[in-house]
This record gives structure tokens, sequence and C-alpha cells, in this order.
């Protein structure tokens, strides 16, 4: 292991983490809050990154145990050196380090008891690092993981705009600044249209922050309900789905072939998947709850997209539902957004595969001899493909699994421990009872906490990339 | 599809059912009970068969889709036949097929509200359903599911005793004698233990009826709690543990090598999960309800090994404790007994290589050029069969998801949805809540009780065996 490497590029991330820092200062600067959490966060940061960056240089290229590596403890850096300002905020050390990595990871599971009650400046932070967490979320798909071979690697690999397997490196910078454009543009977008439904200018960016990433913090301890206003959900709906669908298409879309998102089997049935929830939920509103079908309907692709692509975001108590409406939510978190979205989950591709190598073995146990390759977007998907797919499902559900059972073994009541495991694990956020989208997080045990977030980190890390690490392979020789 | 052989292997069913039949009559005479139900059952049932099995003259061989049509029909007409002595002492028509499905699968679960209200007699044939469920399906998985390439079926070949692929059809008959007289013999010493242990004859029979069978039912409310003996809930502990393992092991144990059980994978792993299970319980029940640890323990063994092997006893209100007590059995509902024995579920080789599977692709991960085999019993597992176990469980758990949602769009509460989906699909019995061990599945509203029957059958057949025919595949030509 080329440990230079991976302290050369943590040293990198904290310079630049230390750099954006600068945004909520301005933005502490203007509204007359305190500057010393971006201050001394700022400095920690800045001057620890400087250090070891020099300190440690870039020697040679990254191998797969140092992609590893960097990705998982990547994210665990910009986690805990993100926590500083909750940290001056006066937030415990185990709330900011949860809070933070619900951030970076682009979660939106809060332990803040009462939102409004922190400064405007704290809660834009809150808000910036689900923004940047995206982006680093995007980076990973397109940039790191297909070399990695993670999960589905050639899969992703087809999607990424420009580069093929043997020019990778020169090109990560040059495919990282395409889709950063794309996000950026996009995000750019979503804060105009907000702007003119009637938001303010910090509305409209910190909501933009947490749509583009399908994040799902608020400033509001209310949510996107705070608004009252249908024209904001509906533009909200729309760029959540957006955000939740593939970015790699986004930029073939508006740059090469206007009909690559349609065209793609994942995008189709990633829309078949919100279409059928939302029919099925608007239906057991209005039937259960007598409310009216229009406004059933509303609440219903609100809640529908944003935890199909584990944004989290509420215009309703939904923990109020009843099961009939509530089982809707549970089910589609399980599966989540598109790969190379800033949504987190099993992802749509992984569950379209599954389903069609179950058919498939349908088929051959009445045809033993037969050969069918199983195809997506009219190419055969390899067969160690489909390992990593299997694995990451069989690993994922064993996590959501162990963790539900650790929870509830620390006491907690057994539809909170489900929902707590899933939110987190696929970064949705939300979930039922005590973890409602009107309650926080703050009610779980400390280990439980720490348990929360080791699932946040692993699931948006795409589970191997944290796993793998804790297999004697990877630390051998 | 050769119709004619399907239904005269249905036609010998019915009359080896009929013939049966006599055996809960004379119980009825013996206890001065209505023979009514039998008699007429019989005869519908015999004649029909006699009609059948002349009518349509056996010619050819079983190919694949007759194979799986003969099984999945097989189970339908038995529970829908078996149903008749239940409709004649007054059941509904829908209770009455729910109680013979839930026996002839050894489920367990049940829809009598106040069981010991109905006739000794009854009761024995409800209890004897289970037993002959657990012969069929050992006969299902030793000879029957080998033959269809059914979800591994070069590993449960491997385990039989006899037969190779060229020779399995001359050796079914003999294959299935040896096994049922294994089955019969241990059942023959779990009755005389159990009533040295102080039962009477009918409490014995019945109770070794749906310990081997895994089955559950009893004759009493109370279930095994009834005796108040820790032997006989020692005994039954032992003797579930038992027919939760392969009963071609067993025939080896006895016949062969001693050490046939001790140095199979999966047994291993079974009895790993069982003790792991029963210490977390232990203390969770210790730790959390104040109980003695000894008494802690002593309702930890019973409830694992009773829930592990899908058996369902219960000799407390499990549904009572806390849910840092349930999450365990919870757990363990979806694992199952071994392939091979009567216990449903996923089952432990399944779970086993799944896992092991997982970690194959963590370490191709790091590795992405080597090829390291996956191993069962020291043979490698073959790409086909990994695919088959992978579909099974993928489609398992689909079944389970969409069953937990309809029942919830049902209006049923979300725990006992969960539950209620898995204790049958697994062929468990009890769940929690509404359809605790304490309650009963008449609170389950008429589509679910369908829709449960529809678990109990589908879980029963080892998925494939049902779903493959809802495959346009299986129809065509
Ligand atoms: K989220
Ligand atoms: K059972």
């Amino acid at each position: 292991m080329n440990y230079a490497i991976i302290l050369n590029v943590l040293g990198n991330l904290l310079r630049f983490l230390g750099l954006v820092m600068v945004v909520p200062l301005l933005v502490a600067f203007y509204y007359g809050d305190s500057l010393l959490p971006f201050a001394v966060a700022i400095l920690v940061t800045g001057v620890l990154g400087i250090v070891i960056s020099y300190r440690y240089e870039a020697e040679g290229d990254w191998k797969i145990r140092e992609g590893f590596a960097i990705v998982a403890f990547g994210w665990l850096t910009a986690a805990v050196f993100g926590s500083i300002p909750y940290l001056l905020d006066g937030i415990t050390p185990i709330n900011a380090l949860f809070e933070s990595m619900s951030g970076f990871t682009t979660t939106g599971a809060t332990i803040l008891q009462d939102i409004e009650s922190h400064s405007r400046s704290i809660l834009f932070w809150r808000n910036m690092t689900q923004w940047l967490g995206g982006m680093g979320i995007i980076m990973l798909f397109i940039a790191i993981l297909p070399k990695l071979s993670v999960a589905g690697r050639q899969l992703f690999r087809a999607e990424a705009p420009g580069p093929t397997e043997d020019k990778i490196k020169p090109r990560i910078r040059e495919t990282a600044r395409i889709l950063w454009t794309v996000y950026v543009a996009i995000s750019a977008i979503q804060a105009a249209l907000l702007m003119l439904a009637g938001m303010s200018l910090y509305d409209a960016v910190t909501h933009t922050f947490t749509t583009m990433s399908t994040g799902g913090f608020s400033p509001y301890a209310e949510g996107i309900a705070a608004f009252h206003s249908p024209l904001i959900e509906g533009i909200i709906t729309v760029f959540m789905f957006i955000a939740g669908a593939n970015f790699a298409l986004h930029y073939r879309t508006l740059y090469a072939d206007r009909q690559s998102l349609i065209k793609d089997n994942e995008f189709k049935f990633y829309t078949l998947i919100v279409l059928t929830a939302t029919a099925i939920l608007t239906f057991s509103l209005w039937n259960d709850m007598g409310e009216n079908i229009l406004l059933s309907f509303r609440y219903a692709i609100f809640q529908v997209v944003s935890i199909v692509t584990t944004t989290g975001y509420a215009t309703a108590d939904f923990n109020m539902w009843t099961d009939s409406a509530r089982i809707v939510l549970l089910a589609v978190m399980f599966i989540g957004g598109c790969a190379g979205s800033t949504a987190g989950g099993i992802k749509v591709v992984r569950f379209l595969l599954l389903l069609k190598y179950s058919q498939n073995a349908l088929f051959r146990s009445i045809h033993p001899k037969a050969v069918k390759p199983i195809k997506f977007n009219n190419k055969t998907v390899p067969e160690e493909i489909m390992q990593a797919i299997v694995s990451f499902a069989v690993i994922y559900v064993m996590i959501f699994a162990v963790s539900t059972a650790l929870l509830s073994l620390l006491g907690m009541e057994l539809i909170s421990s489900i929902t707590a495991s899933i939110a987190t694990l696929g970064n949705i956020g939300p979930g039922f009872n005590a973890v409602g989208p009107m309650s926080n997080f703050d009610v779980v045990p400390a280990l439980g906490k720490l348990l929360l977030i080791a699932n946040m980190w692993i699931g948006r890390l795409e589970v191997f990339t944290v796993i793998v690490m804790l297999t004697p392979e990877f630390w051998r020789r």
C-alpha cells in the first residue's frame, strides 16, 4: 500500500475543504453571525491540508487498494473536519459527526432538535455539505468506481461520456469537469426557478444544494411543507427526479443525443417505479384518509419521488399516514435512484438486473441446456458483473439486517430500527416512528448513532469500498 | 405437456389420501366423534382417485414440465381434498382450505379461534396432514427436485444416498423407501420418549407428527406451553433440531458414516446459527425482562430451534417479548432449516453459499484477475447452481415484499403484515402482533388469506416449482 499517495490526496482534500468553507464564512459575515466556527475550521483544515499535502508528495499511480482507501478515508476525513463548525456551535462531538456525515453522504438524517434555533450560516454550511457530497458522488461513480471494478464497473464505464479503460487516468479531470459543469448548470437553473416561484435567494440556494445532491436537509423544521406552495413542490419534484437519474446521461442528452435518457433501460425502469408507486400511494391516501384525489396525488408524487431518489424531503408528516400508505414508501426505500446519480440505495440498475437474472434462471429451469445471455441496453452483462451486483445486494441486505438487529438490541422499537437502518444505509434521511420526518435521530442511543454513521458511510460508498477494507486480503502483503 | 401422466399421478395421490384418512376415521371411532367428516372425505377422495387414475393411464416418462406440474398441483390437490373433514366440521371453505394448506405445507398457521372446541379426531387429522406433508417434502427434495434441476440440484443430489443422475427414475421408489424408513423410525423414537416423559399416546403421536414435519400444529391452544415440562420441551427441541437437518445425512449417519452430519458444511453452519441466536436471545431475555438466566435459556433455546427449523411451536407468548428479543426470532425466520429436511425457509445452504459468493466477490474486487472457485463440502459450486440459488433468494424476497405490501394495503398493520408474510412463505406458522403464537390468522381479510395460502404453497415447493408455471415459456409449444 502506497500510504504517501493516500495521504497526499487526503491533504489536498483538506485544502479544498478549507477553501470552500470560506463560503459559509461570507454567509456568516452577511447575516452578522459569529465568524468563529468557520474561521477556526478554515484554519485547522487548511493548515493541516497544506502540511500533509506538502509532506507527502504524490509518486506513482493509484492501484486498486489505494483507490479504495482514498475513497473511504476521503469521505471520513470530510465528515470529521466538516463537523468543526458544528462543534464550535455547541453541538456534542458525536452529534456533530453524525450531522456532518449525514451531510457529506447526502443522507439528510439529522440530530438537530430545534433546527431553526441554529444560525443561518450554520444551516447554510449544513446544506452545502450535501451539495459537495453530491459532487463527490458523481466523481466517484463516473471516474473512480469504474477504475476500481466495483459492483458493475463496465456498466458505469459504458455510461461515462469520455474515457475508455486504458485512458481513464489522464481523463479523470476532464470527465469530472464535464459532469460538474452539468451539475452546476442544472443547480443554477433550479435555484433561478425557485426564486421565480417566490423563494428568497437563501432559501433557493440552500434547497437547491439539497435537491441536486438528493440530500434532503432544509433550514426549516417543516422542510418543504414550510412553503405551502404547489409550484415550489412541483419544481423540486422535477429536479429531484433529474438528480436521481444518471448525470452522464444528462450530459449526453444535453450535448450529444437527445434520446439518451429515454433509450436507457435503467431510466425507463426508474420512471416506471416512480409512476407505479405514485399511483398506488395516491389511491391509498385517497382511500384511507378521505383526502381529495388531487391533494392525494400532490402528496403522493412528491413523497414517492423524494424517497425513490433518496432525497428525504417531506411535504407532510408521512409517518402519520396509515400503514397501507407507509408500506409504499418503505418498499421504494430499498430500491433507490439510478447509478451515476447523486441518489443512494441499491440502485435501479442493480434491481433491474437482479430481476432479469432471476427471470433467466426460471427460463433455465425449464430449458436446462439453453444458453440465453442477460442483456442491458442491448449489451450482454458478463458473469463477473452479475456476481458483483448480486454480492452487493447480499452484503447490503446483511448490513441492513445486522443494523436493525443491533438497534433493536439497544432498545429501539422494531419499525424505528428497521427504517433508521434503511434510511441511513440508503442515504435517504428520515424513516418512520421515532425517526420520522418530523422527528430527529437524537433519540438514538450513542452506540446506535455510531452504527448509523457507519451505515451512511458504507451505503454512500457503494458498500464494497468500505467492506473490502475489513477483509484480511486487503491488508495482506 | 403430457396431461395424462399428470392426471394419473394426481389420481394415485387421491387414492393414497383416501386410504390414509382411514386413520383419523379410526380415531373418531375410538373417541366416539362423528364419523361423517372422514367417511365422506374418504368416499369422495377415494372414488375420484380411482376413477382418475384408471381413466388416465400413465404412458411415457415425466419430462421437466410434467414434473413441475405434478409437484405443484399435487400439493394443491392434497390441500383441497384434505380440507373436506374441516368443511364437514363446520369450518368455512376459505378457512378450511387455509388450515389444510397450512397442514400439508407443514406451515402451522391456523385460523381456528378456539382449538380445543374441535374434536380429537379433527385435531388428529390436522396434525397428521403435517406429518404427511413432511413425507412429501422429503420425497420432493431428495427424489424429485434433483431431477427438475431446481435451485441447486447437484447439491441435493450429492447428498442423496442412492441415485446418480442417469439412474434416478428406477431408484425413486428405493430412495423414498429408505428415507421414509428413517423418518418413521425417528418419529417412533420421539413418540416413545414423549410417552416416557409423561405424555398420553394421543399427545405423543400428534406432537411427534408436527415435530418431525416441523409443522407446529398442536391440539392445545397453548401449544407446548400446555405441558409445563422442561423434559418434554427438551425432547421436542432435540427432535425439532433433527427434523431441521438433512434426512439423507441422517440416513448416512445411521447406516454408513457416523461422521456424515458433523462433516457437512451446512449442518455446521446450521448449528452455529442456532447456538449464536440462542446466546443472543438468552442474554436479551435475561437483560430486558429480569428473568432468571436458566429460565431465559430454556425459553431461548426452545424458541430459537422452533423458529430456525420453521416448526413454530411456542412455550411462551414470544409476541409479548421486547423488540430486542423479537428481532432475534425475526432474523432467523429468513434463514430456515437445512436442505433435505422438512423445514422451510430460504435454507441454510443457500444462505451459506450466498455469503461465500459475496466474500468471493470482495476478493475479486481486490484481485480482478484471480480465479477462486466457491467450494461447498470441498466441491466446486458451478455457476448455474449459484444462479439458481441467487435467483431463488431474489424471487423469495420479492414475493415476501409484495405479500407484505398487499397485506398492508388490505389494511393490516405493518409488523403483522411483515411477519404473516414471512411466517407463511417460510412455512413457520406464527408471526408477531395480530398473527402472534397465541393469536390466529382468522383476523386476516379473505383476500389476504388467499394470498397467504399462495405463500405457503409457493414457499413449500421451493418457489421455482410454482413460479415457473407463471412464465409464458412453461406453457409454450
Ligand atoms: K437523502
Ligand atoms: K411450521
